[in-house]
């Protein structure tokens, strides 16, 4: 079941440099394991935003939850969700 | 490039049904072509809107914009467009 | 899987009375089957306009999409789809 | 008398992570508490969000800010409240 | 129990003047004699605007609800119900 | 000359309670004595807000000003000032 | 006492243009008018809009709302109303 | 050349109040010599904030913005700029 | 004088397509002439919409406000209008 | 291929003047020389804000979305980034 996922990152400006560094890593990690098993689909950076566009592929709602809560930035970010379904158009379906 | 494109179809409530459907016809075979040809990377349904989330992958803005002025249904339909950029934690750049 | 959804009604003030009441028992009969078939978990009317929030429970995306799509008043609604989870403090999960 | 409440927390960064944990818990044992005694009838998790919609069942709207108020995440918090009607096409009146 | 409510009038501009000012009759009488039986406790115009704010005085949702909708005006009109409270510095509660 | 006026209180987190708890004293006291002279004829809270909807009756626009500049919260609030006019179906001027 | 009145003019499409001309004719004598006696105290056309900033100076909220709604184009425009009050720098209050 | 300016000013709450008021005074001179060579023509308190509207009349968009740029309460400040014409029914083009 | 101009333009769906094709032949030579003569300096098309960003340089505001209104597509479009000044870091000024 | 950026920048009032100023001298050389080699082909401050709209000429999306998160000023900006395509009116194509 796919969903568009909109998140964008309020990178707080008294961390230490340092520390956000460590966050951003341990980020880039979790997605990269996500995205080889498939759940997290694809990510795009918007241009000029710290944000991204991605496509998550899950079982529904529930996992969906779980993996952004498990993100290290969710405490710094915010999300917008969009449930998507099959398009009639989608050459995948003809 | 990839840009993110949402299109929102207002239907007129007042074209005969037939005339309707013919459009959406020629909109979906425009479609599949550029679905094939590779332009149309994604298409996906919005829940509950007639509405959906695309993804194109086209050489640039000028290209992008002929391919939406010539959707059939492009003038019963409004445009968001996101440009979207290579994303550093997207696994096909590591 | 639940979503809440929020239907808004717009009906056409030119349509003879006679028609759109016609619609709206057809859209009746629709929801009590899907409400018997615990598929439209809850509906409520919200106070003073011509709309509802209500809590479907569907197997996913595509089904949903399609349940609204068939609704009789869905060329004269727009619609909300908010994505739920299991909340934890929800007494159910304790 | 039926309510949607939807509630945002904004939890302070800059709170030590166990003050913040204790005022959770004290939370949800009393979000258990009115579960128990029905008033607040459902909860559930926005799917992104560090948010849930709720539905309370309550005398009156001076009840209804009692409970809202007295909830241990209300300082970190901010609420929308809709007011609910009996919908016609509910299956529990007809 | 009481409700602000905000009631945008949008007077269909094709609809002849004489069947217009029927129905603002109709509305007046019985916006009267809710005022009479305490209901509608006050009505004010919006200054520069075909709007009111009223405060209704009844006992719950489910009555509010059926009294705007019997409002003649109700097909052309918007309206914004907005629950109330006492106040703990209100004169009336010292 | 009525104005219907909406504030919206933003508490300092980091203002130590019990000096909040003073300005808020002294807030009530102005309030009752505004009451008292009829300026400030309703005040009533938003459900799930800490916000209120008040009925200002006063000279005109300075006073209103000077009365709301006054107010020991205003340095922690926002408002919303909608001017009024005596509505034709009000049954006071019938 | 002043308001700050901004006004869209929407013209309908659909009406002959000399009608249209015609009331606005009428409206601009009723403008001349009302600035003659003081009342309609400023009036600029805001670029690239059908619309206009005015200040209004009246004895108060009641006489302001006649004002508006008596201007020709009142069924065909939107108001927004701001109250003004002295302001402490104003050099006429030194 | 014309413009309405409107003026939010976001005072600091944890700047000392001495320097505040210092900033303020500065700001009423330079105020008070703008109105008195005519380039601020008009300046009124919006009732209810901490804010202005105010008419600049000056030789175009560099003069207006260097005149804003150095006001003294700036930084804590945000505008609104819309630049205004003269309108046809205006008394003094007639 | 240089201002950004957005411009939508709302075509009329029920207007015969043969007399659209004209007033955009008229509002294309009227839109070249006005760049020949340097008042509007640049045009782009916004990618997806029927609208355009432009650069006018003009003397002022009355002498934007006229061009605009005289747009063979002014009564088919709305616009916003931003007043822009010299930037200190503009390659042209050091 | 032309994109129209907005910037907004939020200085952060807790920063030594002296340090912001030096930043802002460092983004004033990597914008002139941007400039100097054509890929930021305008630069104009909007009137009232801390803001500037600007017209890029890149390649495409990438590198945009790279020359602006290197800017000195990112971290404490916010941007707006709209697609730019050839008009069919600009003189330069006819």
């Amino acid at each position: 079941m796919l969903f568009l996922v909109r998140m964008d990152v309020h990178p707080p400006l008294d961390m230490p440099a340092e520390k956000f560094a460590e966050i951003k890593a341990t980020e880039k990690a979790y997605s990269l394991s996500l995205q080889r098993d498939g759940r997290w689909a694809h990510i795009w950076r918007i241009v000029g935003q710290y944000s991204n566009y991605s496509i998550f592929d899950v079982s529904g709602n529930d996992e969906l939850h779980k993996l952004l809560q498990d993100l290290p930035l969710y405490p710094y970010s915010s999300f917008q969700v969009t449930p998507l379904a099959t398009h009639p158009s989608d050459i995948a379906v003809q």
